[in-house]
């Protein structure tokens, strides 16, 4: 397996990259992580992926005993030292381990880990070229009220019930709504549509709440404004959803990916193989800002 | 540490029960368990914990890779070469790593693994003399929409949180409502009301749906029934949970114990370190069923 890990402050092949399962990172999936990656030998938006995984610590409670330089330089050298151009690159924080016997967070020590590993696509480019064909799965995706998904995190069996239910219906992926029917998230990336605004204007809806604040989908998001599209981020129903011109997603891997069918229908009933305007100018737009060097670092 | 693991299929001490970060039990928990227990060198309900766990597979399309019976075996082989006589006895079933660079998890290798250690309490027997005291936590727990809590599985989050708060508040352990303000489950436990159904009867009520079904649970209401209690399965609020006149868990972490104190207020305006007849009456018969070969088999 190519790739560098960090473990118990070591840089170490990923075959050793290995958490006990009395870790309660495993245990209860208590952790956090952010996901950063690198192109053409650049980090893209480094700083906005350690300002998440800060503030994901923080709100869990957990030391990742490292400062954000410290990190910053681990997940360098990570790439560095598995010669990769391309990666996904990792930091997590687990909760650690308790004393012995006892079920109580506060007597574990906090686990620090990072990986670096070759870039891993949500769509790889054949696919992305004839476009993703999305499920809106039957799971609704847990409600902030119980995991607030804004500190990224590691509870995805709603995502995996629903990836199978793709599958099984002829799907590549899936998305999920929430209890009231609007439109969240999909694993591992955010959704968005675009509407008819009148006048020949383009109007973007993505959801407000119950999602990851993407990095992309922030991206995306200033460059739809930069680009004079209206943005609007509200509850929107999958009937919206349905009835969108256009439909894609935002991930770190791989930036704005175009949904060419969504329930087997094709979006906007466009032929399979091409894209609508906005989408492909968005992608456009958001590789280009990869040799932009306010929004990246050279490894 | 003590205790006896099963990784990789080999027996082998608990410090090497590791899981790799890459495989998705860790990086999606996307992974069942189930924990029997082990006293006075017997297990207890073994049979039920082995159907729910393999129901749990089932309904995740995870493969242990292991018959019913050589689990059991597995089982009891932990607990032999740990040399232990009170034991806490986990099975996990994770779905493994995916092919490089893959997102499919029909491409992972599921993983089995087991461990004996040293029993665990919910609450020590000093701690179950006085009652333990609970907080009612801000988190929703996980609803089934999302993630079906009778498929035991490591998303925790929500009580971890809660376990936080109610450190906060001067409290023990926690229990959470769902979004309809109905009382669910605490981490490792079920809740229990005791109520006065005139005319000197009891009446007991907990969950129907939303929690864990846990093997503890039926047992406790098993026990209950046969001596004569009513019991009630079904939704019920926090207000009830409050007017109780008794209050207990159960869990495979200790069986019967009683809460003494909710939000800080004795329970039934009960004196501390005095526990209600019903509960104190359960516990008995619930420790008298482990000498019961019924209901138990030595390892």
């Amino acid at each position: 397996m190519q790739g560098c890990a960090y473990v118990n402050g070591q840089f170490a092949p990923p075959e050793e990259a290995k958490i006990s399962v009395f870790d309660w990172g495993f245990l209860h999936s208590d952790a956090t992580y952010d996901v950063a990656h690198v192109w053409q030998g650049r980090f893209f938006r480094l700083d906005a992926h350690l300002d998440r995984f800060f503030a994901s610590c923080d709100a869990l409670r957990l030391n990742p005993g490292h400062s954000r330089d410290e990190i910053r330089q681990i997940m360098h050298e990570c790439v560095r030292r598995a010669g990769l151009r391309d990666a996904y690159v990792e930091v997590l924080c687990t909760r650690g381990q308790p004393a012995p016997g006892s079920r109580d967070p506060r007597s574990c020590t906090n686990t620090f880990m990072a990986f670096a590993i070759p870039f891993i696509w949500i769509a790889d480019p054949d696919k992305q070229k004839r476009g993703v064909d999305l499920i809106v799965g039957s799971p609704h995706r847990i409600p902030g009220s119980s995991v607030d998904p804004r500190i990224k995190n590691y509870h995805w069996l709603d995502f995996v019930k629903g990836l199978y239910e793709a599958y099984e219906r002829g799907g590549e992926t899936v998305v999920l709504l929430d209890g009231q029917g609007h439109v969240t998230e999909g694993p591992g990336f955010n959704v968005f549509g675009v509407f008819d605004a009148g006048g020949g204007a383009k109007r973007l809806v993505t959801a407000a709440s119950g999602v990851l604040e993407g990095v992309s989908r922030r991206t995306v998001i200033e460059l739809a404004r930069a680009a004079g599209f209206e943005v609007q981020l509200r509850p929107w129903t999958v009937a919206e959803l349905r009835a969108a011109d256009e439909v894609f997603l935002s991930s770190t891997g791989g930036g704005v990916i175009a949904i060419a069918r969504l329930d087997g229908r094709a979006i906007g009933g466009r032929p399979a193989g091409t894209f609508g305007p906005v989408t492909q100018q968005l992608q456009n737009a958001y590789w280009a800002l990869h040799e932009d060097p306010r929004y990246t670092e050279p490894v």
